[in-house]
């Protein structure tokens, strides 16, 4: 029987016979009798072995070794120990994989760093289990929300030789033999007869199907070459970016805030225990955070009023805050202070913003919006989509763009064009502000960075 | 109002006024009245848009093309037409987007090889409709399946140092330049300090998950550089890998069989109007086919005992079946023909399946899985993992294998090894199955294959 199981119907079992297997975490054996601290990972809780000398083979059981896979038979019983509820009083335990003495997780503490050098086994420490488990969750999470509301998932193609937003630098991908080339390459001898790339977003192809089944989203990875080695920043990372037809810029913030705040909801309401851990052990106030969230209202603004608003403060800006200009996060942590809650800013100045979007009337900006949360600075940024073929047009070739290669995506404005928005969302960026943990290597089970591409 | 709100709200929405936006998908005008084949694609059934000679604008309104976008209001009233139940009796029709009459989509048969090449357009035709649903409902029936039975979703990563199983050619990923290389590659200088590719499995970190969370499964996408054109092989395609731990080949099974019988039921009722479409236009009996496999007996048969069933038939064969030796197509559909069923081949000769499967006692056989399904052919394949880290070393060394890369797997089996099975199931091996199209490049928004990367 899996833990899960054992704890879900923990009071029908009290005295019954049950058998689990799991591994040692930490074993405390005294001479007349023993603990174990189990666990098969299958929920966040740990079940306590007791055992005693009446056990023919207690000289071997008490040699056991943390980490050692076990198979244990025994009665569940109320616990009289502190931390748990019930115990298992073990009449067998038989050793099924053993676990040398230098098994890098001993129970103590370990730093962050070291446990990502041994990445392949730090989904074993507490930290990790509640990390990836609401990782898990809230990818169920938002696929349920979709699902709920009707959105088709769409599988963005990875490989691709179009460049979405000129945004991101890209991995090639290729199968021609590097040590043979000379000078100029003959792309037509690559796999796909063209220079290919790994996507940076799924965004324009998920616009095909959003002018098809209206609701559509992306869950998959998206892939950026950037040199940066920050915090927040991975070379592989997975996002979702959903887009729906005959939805302008105002329904497109209903979604985003909608989603969020299903998902955090799914996540405190299924990972009680993994919460209770990190807002103990990571992010002091986490839980209150994140249960502030779901019950606030998430403000609009313009870009505009931001800027005024910065201007007013009374505040000595390291970067002064410009009409026509990105915001420094400094600026978001103000203006969500200052509003207390999450903030859409709308209307973005058009030329710090990507092509697609839809420009507006005043010919300066462009129906864009970016959610500014407390606590995770921007976590979803988002626009209505120009509609307007000639606009669109116009924009790309300002912007020196290859029209060719993008016919198709002019074209949905040609046949049958609509008001249509869409969002992107890190799902990383979304994990840092669920778990508290403030790595982006921490959230991803085998991160990619500049240098790094181990396991 | 988005369609799939319309028809599950449809007995209470008659007599009432409603407001909808979508395309024409037909458009069939008369001198005094007119009908609008109408979708906006949130579910397979249209709606019959009716307007006559009493609307201001009726000289206009004729004139709107196939593939326009238009908004209506009107009041829901029961059809008397046939095919329907219900229609919109319009008061107003807007149009939004214009759509030229060189639109490739007129509505008419055309070929899945033309579509291929208008991918963009594609999923606006009833075919794709069903498929690409389907494709999004068998995906969240996957999801759903796995959080029910408290697995753990692992994003397997897609770059990578390692080759699962030196099973299939891999991309190469990399931010070198390309033409100023000369001679020997220097890796130092590539993005991530080694020579990297895109992964053909997420099996093997999959087993890292395994051995923390005891059930884990990947959903995600895989990548292999074959050149091969047929209908059954893309570069690119999804994948789904389980990994239990404490679960022997029999645990295995009993995992693939209730997990295909979910997503079949789950899609058989979810999706009920686009399986009849299917069942009419692409594939006759498709309904009744997916049926009884949800209601069959699965057999579990090994691999020698196929063999002797087949050299028993009464058949001619192509290819002579042979201890020792893998099994043909032709075996594949005597064989569920046989059992009358899905059948399960177990216990494969070693030499023919991949190094991390467990070895038998017999010193011939591994403990692996096929499972053969009427009318699909092999559609998951997977094994009991090797636990004992000497006969895994033993193999991979007779395999030439680069152990040092390695070192990580090979330590799953020293710190706490158990019992744990696994595995894989292409997803678009799925669709072909459960929609009846033939070809994998129609049930994959954007296929990529050799020669192939559009859109």
């Amino acid at each position: 029987m899996f833990l899960d199981e054992v704890f879900a119907k923990e009071k029908e079992l009290i005295g019954k016979e049950i058998h689990v297997h799991g591994w040692i975490r930490n074993h405390r054996p005294q001479k007349e009798f023993g603990f174990i601290d189990f666990s098969d990972g299958t929920c966040f809780k740990h079940l306590q072995i007791v055992y005693d000398k009446e056990l023919a083979d207690f000289e071997q059981i008490i040699a056991y070794k943390n980490g050692s896979s076990v198979e244990a038979t025994g009665v569940l019983q109320k616990s009289e120990g502190k931390g748990q509820d019930v115990e298992l009083k073990a009449s067998k335990i038989t050793l099924l994989g053993d676990c040398p003495i230098d098994y890098p997780l001993q129970p103590k503490r370990h730093s962050n760093e070291f446990l990502r050098s041994i990445a392949y086994l730090r989904p074993r420490v507490n930290l990790f289990q509640a990390v990836f488990r609401i990782r898990s969750l809230a990818a169920l999470a938002i696929h349920e929300y979709f699902g709920k509301n009707g959105f088709v998932y769409f599988h963005a193609p990875l490989i691709t030789a179009s460049d979405c937003e000129g945004a991101g630098e890209m991995f090639q991908v290729t199968t021609l033999p590097l040590d043979k080339l000379k000078g100029e390459v003959d792309y037509k001898k690559d796999f796909f007869g063209k220079k290919t790339s790994l996507t940076v977003s799924g965004q324009l192809q998920a616009e095909t199907f959003a002018t098809a089944f209206s609701k559509t989203y992306t869950f998959g990875p998206t892939f950026r070459a950037e040199n940066s080695n920050t915090k927040v920043h991975a070379s592989e990372f997975w996002m979702i970016e959903p887009e729906m037809a005959f939805v302008d810029i105002n329904g497109n913030m209903d979604v985003m805030e909608g989603m969020l705040k299903y998902v955090v909801s799914y996540c405190l309401e299924h990972a009680k225990d993994e919460f209770k851990f990190l807002d103990q052990f990571v992010e002091k106030g986490l839980i209150e955070k994140l249960e502030k969230l779901v019950n606030s209202k998430f403000t609009r603004v313009t870009h505009e009023e931001v800027i005024t608003i910065l201007k007013q403060a009374d505040v000595k800006w390291e970067f002064t805050p410009e009409y026509g200009e990105d915001i420094a996060k400094e600026h978001e942590k103000y203006i969500t202070e200052y509003f207390d809650g999450p903030v859409f800013i709308t209307d973005w100045p058009k030329d710090i913003k990507a092509f697609y979007m839809k420009q507006n009337d005043d010919g300066k900006t462009v129906a864009a919006v970016d959610l500014e949360v407390p606590g995770a600075g921007e976590l979803m940024g988002g626009s209505e989509r120009e509609a307007d073929y000639n606009k669109l047009l116009k924009r790309m070739q300002e912007l020196n763009m290859d029209v060719s290669e993008m016919e198709w995506y002019l074209n949905l404005r040609k046949y049958g064009t609509c008001v249509h928005s869409g969002f992107g969302m890190g799902f990383e960026r979304l994990l840092i502000y669920l778990t508290g943990v403030d790595n982006i290597r921490d959230v991803i089970p085998y991160p990619r960075t500049p240098g790094n591409c181990d396991f």
